[in-house]
């Protein structure tokens, strides 16, 4: 996996875990990872040493791969959009051959809102 | 909400957030909860007091409720699972106004996976 898959991943489990880690956890991780501190000015802000603030950095991303390993939801989240997904694809495929109707329209938003979730 | 419906909210809960919970939290509970034990019974079976029994089970539903209020994961899945059963109710319409046809098939099949999800 590439470094900037590695961090969209982690993105994507942040989302859905990072209630689960302490405060300062997040304020810390928040910083490094999506706002760009380097871990010698997190480390001067948190006043926290340098090798402080990598620690937390890999025990929250450790703790990110944990909590995906026992509950599974971001995997099963993806199932549930790649399948609005594919519901979508179809109606479109409808609606380029037979037009457009109120109820395919109505379709395709719902399945939209799933994706967006 | 009635002790059924109270009942029934727990398990939702139980199903998304158990995992996050000590082996010993979850073999209580679930013996308490879903497998009929008495609170005596549970407190023989497992060495702890009669009152051990029932404050673990009241704090694990506290931690239930204190987990879907961080991450609202009931809720989020919950307005899926209607978004799907609205989506499969609409198929279902066209298709008993104009026939079965295999797309029309195709998507009421995934919505029935994102509802059974």
């Amino acid at each position: 996996m590439s470094r900037m898959d590695r961090l969209g991943e982690y993105a994507l489990l942040y989302d859905f875990y990072g209630e689960l880690l302490t405060a300062k956890q997040r304020q810390i991780y928040e910083e490094v990872r999506f706002g760009d501190l380097s871990l010698s000015e997190a480390s001067e802000i948190f006043g926290v040493s340098r090798q402080g603030i990598h620690d937390t950095v890999r025990r929250v991303e450790e703790a990110l791969d944990r909590y995906e390993e026992k509950m599974g939801l971001v995997r099963q989240f993806r199932e549930v959009k790649e399948k609005a997904a594919e519901i979508r694809s179809i109606c479109e495929n409808i609606r380029n051959r037979s037009g457009e109707t109120e109820e395919l329209g109505k379709i395709v938003q719902l399945t939209r809102e799933i994706e967006e979730i």
